[in-house]
């Protein structure tokens, strides 16, 4: 049977994640993945689990197995505003931020509409925005017409690891009110700083027309799916009504334990404790990059985040060299995946919060023996 | 500032639940609610949640909390695909069945394109459809062009209450076989038969070209937010593709819980006291409406579900009775908003599994003689 003419318009504009695509075929355990931007199981909570669906069924009862609000409960939009300081009316909570940033696609975004973005970009955001038909441009580019927004993350980029300074956000913001645009403002690793100090963030800059994009995956636990969006209510309004028709609700066991585990102090208590393990995981790459990369080959200094940016000499191919790295043990993903026009193959981004650390030593030789046999 | 220019062409068509909206403003507590598809909270198996969550864990670990795979976790696809006996590549797994409707438009649907469905239809569904731009027809129609699928609960349909009989299945499936459309197949009350017999599925008479959606919500609890959809591999792999950009994956925890509450026997065993408990409240709500009813209202009487639907003598306007009832403490869904031309305003959709026993025969007299004085 040829089901092909059943599928809509938008499916050819469909991409496969090629970090999701090496995970569907990988045995992530049997090699050394800088592949994903997982976060390392050593930060997770595991241990309270137990004792926190135990606390929030004692507390709430049944309410926290059935049907809840569409803009999420109302216990976790309260210490989500509170965290941050904005009204609770101005909170949306999501099952997940790449439902985040689909709902904005959903909700702004008309097939052959331009979005300004990051370059390289976010590929859970490339791949949403091409889903709807719309066009990506770099931000720096001057395109004519028909731009939504822009999108940008602007603390520990994924996948540069870079953080925009206060006069590069301050730009963004002129831009947007010059087009009188929208901008989404994606920050899941804002939390995340191990050096430098945090810098103004585009909503406080702009909160007329930012929607900002957090999520609990990087600071509780990425099985729990959830997000949340901080924005104007009449943008929020819709997003709320698209949001009845993607999922009714949030999970809503999963928000009671985020918002206790957040309110409680736990969540700050824990990300102490991340904080230090991923400043060692940055710090220990980074010596080890310095030790084994060949001349030529840069990096990024990430002052927080989970990723880190190589470059290596022009005409080496990473695409190209995948294969081999894959075979010998050792997973990255290839930079030009994050340009919207497929260039930039030199490039890769290297993921290092997932690896173990004794397993990081091995992996990046591996990878510089790798690179060396290539320049 | 005006937002209104930025939204997106599909936006005007976005409806809301009249549904969700009772929810948003009402304390659904103090009121005799018949309006939602809650279940009730007694079937929650919520004393054994705190167990199964530390079973989980000690069983996988912090992969439990960790991203996991955009189909699902295997071990959840797996107690599924035993199940019902299809294999486990025909099974992937939604964030809620109301993602799986949301998909399966998402993936078919181009704007003007259309569904022939049930009428009156579920509420969710024939939003999800109108946020694409579909038309959405009766089955019973003769359309010219441009249909995409039919979408049916055949088992206990919400509103209706009705089930197909064989017959009417393998007319739906005659339908979709001539004019060579697929089928989705809505299924998230089969599991709750409180009389009669087992009828087959669709997906049995035509597994070629039906999407069965599932769901965890009446069979497990709803704060879960899990569903699955089994159908053929071809449009599973385009449906998994465009979930990378929904959500990345399915809330994780909460799978292997499900998985491991399905596997366990415990879920059946939790059915058996579902089902006896909803017997028991559709009896009594069927011996109400015999008691109090008015002469010239007539009722479904359905075999399983959470629905049952009456309609009213021609006149009856159970929209403009609406605002009185809930003043009055009793709420249900006027039936006009599940016919996509607003016909039908002498229907109302009853709930029979939310409302606790004892306060089922004040409701149900309150409305009796709401109805009376309408009449």
């Amino acid at each position: 049977m040829d089901y092909s003419k059943f599928f809509s318009a938008d499916v050819p504009s469909f991409l496969r994640s090629p970090v999701r695509e090496i995970f569907r075929k990988v045995d992530l355990s049997a090699i050394c993945s800088f592949a994903g931007g997982y976060p390392a199981a050593v930060t997770f909570p595991t241990d309270q689990i137990p004792s926190l669906t135990a606390k929030v069924l004692e507390k709430y009862g049944t309410k926290a197995l059935q049907y809840g609000a569409t803009q999420g409960v109302p216990e976790l939009r309260e210490v989500i505003a509170r965290r941050y300081g904005v009204p609770v009316s101005q909170v949306q909570i999501t099952t997940s931020s790449q439902q985040g940033i689909d709902v904005c696609s959903r909700v702004f975004l008309n097939p052959g509409d331009v979005v300004l973005a990051d370059n390289p970009v976010y590929l859970g955001a490339l791949q949403s925005f091409k889903a709807y038909r719309a066009e990506v441009h770099s931000i720096s580019e001057t395109v004519a017409s028909n731009i939504k927004f822009i999108y940008v993350i602007p603390d520990f980029n994924n996948p540069s690891g870079k953080t925009m300074t206060l006069e590069e956000r301050e730009e963004v913001v002129r831009v947007a009110r010059e087009l009188d645009i929208l901008i989404i403002e994606d920050s899941p690793y804002r939390e995340l700083r191990y050096s430098g100090e945090p810098v103004k963030t585009i909503r406080e800059l702009a909160s007329e027309r930012t929607l900002q994009l957090g999520s609990f995956s990087k600071i509780f636990a990425p099985g729990f799916r959830l997000g949340w969006i901080i924005g104007p209510e009449e943008l929020l309004e819709q997003i709320y009504v698209c949001k009845q028709c993607l999922d009714l609700c949030p999970p809503v066991l999963d928000q009671y334990m985020a918002a206790e585990f957040m309110g409680s102090g736990a969540l700050d208590a824990n990300l102490v404790k991340t904080i230090a393990e991923y400043r060692r995981r940055r710090d220990l790459m980074l010596s080890l990059l310095e030790k084994y990369m060949p001349s030529g080959v840069s990096w990024t200094y990430p002052e927080g985040g989970l990723f880190l940016w190589l470059t290596l000499p022009e005409g080496v191919d990473t695409v190209a060299m995948y294969d081999e790295a894959l075979s010998r043990g050792v997973a990255y993903v290839a930079g030009s995946f994050f340009y919207t026009d497929g260039s930039h193959r030199n490039t890769m981004r290297l993921n290092f919060s997932f690896v173990d650390e004794a397993k990081m030593e091995p992996g990046i030789k591996l990878l510089a023996d790798i690179i060396s046999h290539a320049v």
